[in-house]
C-alpha cells in the first residue's frame, strides 16, 4: 500500500501544523448550552467549514433553529466506492468551576508530563474537537498525497451535542438522502487504555429531566414558618432519596423493563479485558462501587441503567447562613438507559413518581433535556472486523470490543431515521476529564488517531467491507 | 402624666422627620453575612452612634474581631431609677433573589396601599432598623420634651445578628458590668396582628450547620462513571430525607430530649387567641401543615423543634443541562429548639447522624453557624403586667402573650451571662417579609411603636415594676 504509506508519512511530518490547527479551534469557546456563547458556537462552525473547503470538500454552514450544522462532501475515488459519513461535534461543555482549571480552558497548551508523554489541554480537547480533527487531518493528508479519498466521504458536524441536540432530528429528516451513507463513523468514544484501541459496540441511552418544586409564594423566615410551611428542599430531597433502594436499584416503577442480563458471551469478552475495579475507581479517589449490589463495575457502567443527580439548587447558597425556607428548589436528573429501555416510558414513569410525592399545596414543573434509547451494535460484521484489523496494525495491539457508559444519541437517530449503522472508534482515554476541569487529549491519541483513520479509510475503500 | 402627654404629642408632630431618619439608615446596605459589605455595616454603626450622641447619649462604636457594636448610655432621671438596656441590631439579611424585589431594597419608599394603610419598604425596614428606631425616637422625644429619660437607659446595638453573632459572647463577657441592667428590652418581635400588641414569652433556639459531602476528587462524566462512582447529591439527599419520618418527626437520636408538651394553661391562652391556621398558611399560598402530625400549627411554630433545610447546592445549576457527577454537594441545615433542648447535644447528634450515612470512600465536613437554646420567660411578673398595661393603653386592645417561632440568641446570653431578664416587645407583623424580598414595616408599627415605647419607659420609671 504505497499510497497509505505516503499518507502516514505525511501525517507524521505535518503533526506540528495539525496541532496548531487544533489549538486554533480549541480557542473558540463554543459552549452550546449557554446562550451567551451562541456567536462563538457559530464561529467554530465557520472555522471548520473554511478548513474543510480549503482541503477540497464542498463544505457548508447549514442553519437550524438552534446552532448551525457543518456538512461537507468529497466525492472520493468515485461512485463505485463506499460512502461513509463521519459524525463529530464542535460544541463543548461549560467550564465551571473555572477556579479548578490549571490553565485557561480556552487557551490550549501542550504539556509534557514527567513520564515523557505529552497532552493537549483545554475544553473540547478530547470531547470532541481533538477527536474530530484526527479524521479531518487524515482526509487532508489523503487528499494531499493522493489527490483524493479512498471512499466517498461526508463530514457532518453538530453544534448542539452538549445541549441535547434539539435540531438534530429535524435536520436528519430534512436531509435524509444527503446524509444517508453506507456507514457512519462516530469518533466520540475512548480507547480501552493508552496502548489498546477499541471499537465500542454498546452505548447507553439518556433521558434528562429538570424538576422544580414550588411551595410557598415567597421565601419565608424559617423561625416564623419553620415546622408549618412546606420546605421544597425537603420535598426534593425525599424524592431524590426515594429513587434508589438500599441495594442501589432504581425504584421507579417499570424502570427495569427491557433490561436483560448481559449474555454469557459478552460477559466472557468483558472478563477477558483485565479490567481493574480498584484502578478505575482509585483514579478518582473512590473505592466503593455505588451502583446495584451484586454487579461488577463494568456491568454498572456499560450494561445497567442508572439514575444520576447532576445538579441541585435551592435556598441560600452564598457565604454565611440565612434562616430562610425557599419558595422553590430545583434538580437536574438524568437516566442512563441500556438495551431496550424506552426513553418515553422512563420519563413518564419518573414524572408520575415525582408527582406522587408532591404535597397537595405544592407544585412541580418538569423541563425535558433530551432523550435517547441505548444502542447495541453487532460485533461480528465484516465492517467491524476490517476496522479492527486496521486499528490493530496501527497500534500493534489487538483492538478490543467494549461497551460505553456514555450516550451518543446521534447513533440511535442514524439507525432509526436513516437506517444507517455506525462504527464507533475513538481515541479518548478514561482520564481525559471530559466535562470536568482540566480536560486534556493525549498527544499520542491525536497523532496515532490521525494515522488510524487513514488506515480505516483505506480499509473501507474496499466495498465488500461495508 | 403631663410629661408623657407632651412626649406623645411630640412624637406625632415629628413623625415625618423620624421617617426621614429611618430612611437614611435603611439606605445603608449593612449585610453582615457577606464580607463584601463590611464597610457598609460599619457605616450603619457610625450613623447610629452619631444620632445617639446628637440626642444626648454618650455613644461609642466599640470594636470587635467582627463587625462593631454600638453602646450608648443615658443617666436618665438618676441612679435611684431602674436601669434598662435596649437591644437591637443594625445589620440586615442579604437581599437575593434581587429580581423579586418590587423596589430597590436599599432605596426605601413609603407606599400607600389600597386600604389606606402605609408601609415603609426596604431590607431591614422591619428586621431590625425600623423596630430599633421606634425606641430611639421615643428617647429623642422624651429628652427633647422633659430634658431627660424616666429610667437610666443603655442602648446596645449589634451588627452581627444576621450572621450568627460571633462577637456577642466575648463582648458581653468583657463588658459585663457596663451592660448588666435591671431588664433588657428587646425589640425584634411581632405584634399578634395589626391591631393587637403582644409580649413574647417564649423564643425558639437555633443550631445552624453547613455540611459538605465530598466524593470523587473531581467532577465526573455521568456516562463514564454513572452507576459506579458515588454521587454526593444522592448521598446528601438521602441524609436530608432521613431526617424526617413520615409523620414529620425528626429522627435524629435524642432530638426530643427536653421537649415536654405545652402546659394546659399555655394551651388555653393560645386557644384563646383565635388563630386561623388556614389564614396563616393561606397568606403564603399553602394549606397543608408540614410539621409533626397531630400538632396544631401554633404548636408547630412556637412549641415544637424543627429541622429545616435552608440551602442546598451541588453539580451543574446553570441553564441547560450538564451530565456531570459533582465532586461535592453542600447543604445548610438549621434546627429550631424549644424548652430545654441542648444546642451542643443537638449539633453532635446531628453530626453523628450524618457521618453514619457517608460511604466509606467519601467525606463530610461540617461548619458551625451559631447555636442558642430556647427561652421561656415568666408571664406573670409585675414587669410584664406593667408593660402589658402600657401597650394596652396605646393600642386600645389588651396586649396578648404569645410564643415566637424565631430565635433571638441574645436573650439567652443576657440570661445566662448577665443574669438579666428580657422583655420582648416588638411591632412587626407576620407579613413583613423579613428575610424575604419586599420586606416592609407598617407605618402604624413605626408611629405607634414609638408611642408604645414612650409609655413603657414611663411605666418602667417606677422601680417597683422591675
Amino acid at each position: 500500500m504505497p499510497a497509505l504509506d505516503s499518507v502516514l508519512t505525511c501525517l507524521d511530518r505535518e503533526l506540528d501544523a495539525s496541532l496548531e490547527r487544533l489549538k486554533d479551534l480549541l480557542r473558540i469557546p463554543s459552549i452550546s448550552t449557554d446562550p451567551a456563547y451562541a456567536q462563538e458556537v457559530r464561529r467554530a462552525a465557520e472555522w471548520l467549514a473554511a478548513d474543510l473547503s480549503a482541503i477540497g470538500f464542498e463544505a457548508q454552514i447549514r442553519e437550524t433553529t438552534g446552532h448551525p450544522m457543518v456538512v461537507a462532501h468529497h466525492g472520493g475515488a468515485g461512485l463505485d466506492k463506499p460512502h461513509v459519513l463521519f459524525y463529530g461535534h464542535y460544541d463543548v461543555q461549560p467550564v465551571d468551576p473555572l477556579n479548578l482549571w490549571e490553565t485557561d480552558p480556552f487557551d490550549p497548551q501542550v504539556k509534557e508530563m514527567p513520564d515523557g508523554t505529552r497532552r493537549i489541554t483545554g475544553r473540547g480537547s478530547a470531547d470532541d474537537k481533538g477527536q474530530l480533527m484526527t479524521f479531518v487531518e487524515a482526509c487532508r493528508a489523503f487528499i494531499g498525497e493522493t489527490g483524493t479519498l479512498p471512499c466517498r466521504v461526508t463530514i457532518f458536524l453538530e453544534g448542539e451535542e452538549e445541549s441535547g441536540s434539539p435540531s438534530l432530528i429535524p435536520f436528519l429528516e430534512a436531509n435524509r438522502a444527503e446524509l444517508t451513507a453506507d456507514v457512519a463513523l462516530v469518533c466520540d468514544t475512548s480507547m480501552w487504555n493508552r496502548e489498546t484501541p477499541a471499537i465500542s459496540t454498546s452505548l447507553r441511552g439518556l433521558v434528562g429531566e429538570e424538576i422544580t418544586v414550588k411551595a410557598a409564594t415567597r421565601d419565608l423566615h424559617s423561625g416564623h414558618y419553620g415546622g408549618a410551611a412546606a420546605n421544597p428542599i425537603r420535598i426534593l430531597s425525599r424524592i431524590l432519596a426515594d429513587i434508589h433502594d438500599a441495594d442501589g436499584r432504581v425504584t421507579i416503577p417499570g424502570f427495569y423493563d427491557g433490561v436483560p442480563d448481559i449474555s454469557d458471551e459478552m460477559r466472557a469478552i468483558w472478563d477477558g479485558l483485565g479490567f481493574s475495579e480498584s484502578e478505575f475507581l482509585g483514579e478518582i479517589g473512590l473505592w466503593v462501587p455505588s451502583g446495584e449490589k451484586g454487579r461488577t463495575v463494568l456491568e454498572q457502567v456499560w450494561a445497567r441503567p442508572t439514575a444520576e443527580f447532576n445538579g441541585i439548587e435551592g435556598g441560600y447558597t452564598g457565604k454565611g447562613f440565612k434562616t430562610v425556607i425557599a419558595a422553590q428548589a430545583h434538580a437536574k436528573v438524568s437516566f442512563r438507559l441500556v438495551f431496550d429501555q424506552d426513553p418515553v416510558a422512563i420519563r413518564e414513569n419518573f414524572r408520575d413518581f415525582v408527582r406522587a410525592r408532591i404535597p397537595a399545596d405544592c407544585e412541580v414543573e418538569f423541563h425535558e433535556h433530551g432523550g435517547s434509547a441505548a444502542i447495541q451494535l453487532p460485533y461480528d460484521s465484516a465492517l467491524i472486523q476490517n476496522a479492527r484489523q486496521a486499528l490493530t496494525e496501527e497500534w500493534g495491539k489487538p483492538a478490543v470490543m467494549i461497551g460505553m457508559g456514555g450516550s451518543i444519541p446521534v447513533v440511535g437517530e442514524f439507525k432509526d431515521r436513516l437506517g444507517m449503522p455506525s462504527l464507533l472508534i475513538g481515541f479518548g482515554l478514561d482520564d481525559d476529564r471530559i466535562h470536568s476541569p482540566n480536560e486534556k487529549y493525549e498527544m499520542s491519541s491525536f497523532a496515532k488517531g490521525q494515522r488510524s483513520w487513514a488506515r480505516v479509510l483505506a480499509a473501507l475503500g474496499d466495498k465488500a467491507a461495508i
